[in-house]
């Protein structure tokens, strides 16, 4: 299902945070760490949903979405979060932007079935 | 540069259209046309910058930035910008989603010099 790429949040309004990255070269544990993140995300009260993209050379944007500003700094304040935002800063990345933003209004496109599917 | 991967947003607040969307397999004139909308979004009034990033998968995230929701309106009425639109419902897009939202606060992080960069 290609439609699981889109995060499938409620009628605004609702926050995001955009994270926007450049990679350093190498993995150095990234990717692992990258999975426990989305994992933990899920867990956390107020999570709605995550976008995330990375290309073949480094540049990544990851957009997670939750219910109030309150459900942002609580899993800010999470120790493992934390920790990993920590390693972030020491070798994972040149350098990224976070933005805390409050979407005002939203709207959706499924193409109907019948036609080319995306490759998986 | 690597950070040229990363808009240079004043102070908050400000607006963030965030587009995700899965592509149909295939160029078929849609890389021409995101060049072009690309170039075209600079030329508006309003505009702050702009991030995008697309995987081997066909998943990108565009976010632009605006300086008010009436930028993001005339941008949206632009004429050449609604036909593209319309084709990529048409033709390019399998899904996605638009959000609009205000940024309410925003940090970043650039590496100190006389690390390893990331290979352009």
């Amino acid at each position: 299902m290609t439609t699981d790429h889109l995060a499938r949040t409620p009628k605004p309004p609702y926050y995001a945070v955009i994270f926007t990255s450049v990679r350093t070269p190498g993995d150095g544990g990234y990717a692992s760490m990258a999975d426990r993140m989305v994992e933990l995300a899920a867990e956390q009260p107020g999570y709605l949903g995550m976008e995330s993209v990375r290309d073949a050379a480094g540049v990544g944007i990851t957009v997670s979405y939750w219910t109030s500003e309150q459900a942002i700094a609580d899993w800010k304040a999470n120790a493992e979060h934390a920790a990993a935002r920590d390693t972030g800063r020491e070798h994972w990345y040149q350098a990224f932007e976070l933005r805390v933003a409050r979407v005002e209004r939203a709207y959706g496109f499924l193409r109907p079935s019948g036609h080319t599917e995306h490759a998986p």
